[in-house]
């Protein structure tokens, strides 16, 4: 972790812990220089992670303010991480449906911006949250980025796999959500009615360097799911 | 419009016009320093932006790239100035429901920071694209910050009259989505059967001091709306 990641998560902390209420203000920027020793950029950057986090927002002229806290229990769809991170209070398992090697179809190929010939490991779940169906998920991920994965890995976190152990860095991601209803297959995965209310998602992550590794359509249970996004201004 | 953001039209607008493929490697720093004659500081200030908007991404010690163009027809649940600027290909109308000043509810006040006593305006309108529709939308101003609505405003875009009428700076949102099914009303006012599935969707809307000005709530018609996201890695 760099030094400016680690006093964003710092002073994130410091919020938490003590509760700060949105429009409270922080230390200004000499404050915080000082107190931390370090340079005005990496105070900068820490500040401009902590915006875009959502955890803060700037005022020009005024000074740094603590954001309001999300709501508990959602999930972020702005997380390029998987969502283990959102609900860590939860306890979260997977159920292993399929997890094999095989050729992409030319949507995942597309996707995945690679050729027919080439190989993807292909993983199905079923995720639980506290015991209840929380999602249906199938992944397709690029097997000459991602080359070896196993039962094991799939039951957990993937994505802890792909940046600890294969030392990866997981960069930005393209999110497309429908919402639909249940098909009869879905539902027998997700313990619904068909016909029952899903939002269905799908994402492709790429690596930094921009490549598309992972391929991911995903149907939620609507009962159990809720969705956060912390947007920041500026972008027009 | 300051200089950098017209720089980041310029590159976005080079981008559009050659309909260049994720990947495409755009000029190096230097180059872009020299064609727009502007100080490095401008240009990195443009490129950030350009990468928060998922136009490029920029790679250390490689280079900028150009990302993959968004599916067409997808709402942003990114943009903070309403979804108009997505839609831009469509016909989008509105037919209003109920326009009044009124006292906030204890959730309106809260979500609005303000109390019981104050004046909100009440917004209720339908939504349509190319005549179908697209969703129902309550929303709720803070009078004492938007303090005059009329009926031609709420016909049209509410957001670019804050803006450009009021001179307001809209800055950071807060967004909740969940699914479910269409109550009676609801399932009236879009056209669809009482307990199709639909997108929820919960907002606060801030001005950039931090403000928050609307609180609103959105029921979207899922046959009609498609939604995506362009997330930024460096989250965490």
């Amino acid at each position: 972790m760099l030094k400016y990641q680690q006093i964003a998560n710092d002073i994130e902390k410091y919020i938490e812990d003590h509760a700060l209420q949105q429009g409270t203000k922080l230390p200004v920027l000499e404050t915080l220089i000082a107190q931390f020793q370090v340079s005005k950029s990496t105070i900068t950057k820490a500040l401009d992670l902590l915006e875009r986090k959502g955890v803060i927002f700037q005022v020009r002229g005024s000074g740094i303010f603590v954001r309001r806290h999300k709501r508990k229990g959602y999930i972020s769809l702005l997380s390029n991480q998987g969502f283990a991170r959102d609900l860590e209070e939860f306890d979260l398992t997977s159920e292993i449906i399929e997890l094999e090697v095989k050729k992409p179809t030319e949507e995942v190929a597309l996707n995945l911006n690679m050729d027919l010939e080439e190989d993807v490991y292909y993983v199905k779940r079923v995720r639980f949250m506290n015991g209840k169906t929380l999602c249906l998920e199938e992944s397709f991920y690029n097997k000459s980025l991602i080359p070896y994965l196993n039962h094991e890995i799939v039951k957990d976190s993937i994505f802890n796999y792909i940046s600890d152990a294969l030392g990866l860095k997981v960069g930005f991601s393209d999110i497309y959500l429908h919402v639909g209803t249940l098909t009869e297959e879905e539902a027998g995965f997700l313990q619904l009615k068909t016909g029952a209310p899903k939002l269905y998602v799908e994402s492709i992550f790429h690596l930094t360097n921009g490549q598309p590794f992972d391929f991911s359509k995903v149907s939620y249970n609507y009962e159990q799911s809720q969705f956060f996004i912390q947007a920041n201004g500026q972008l027009f």
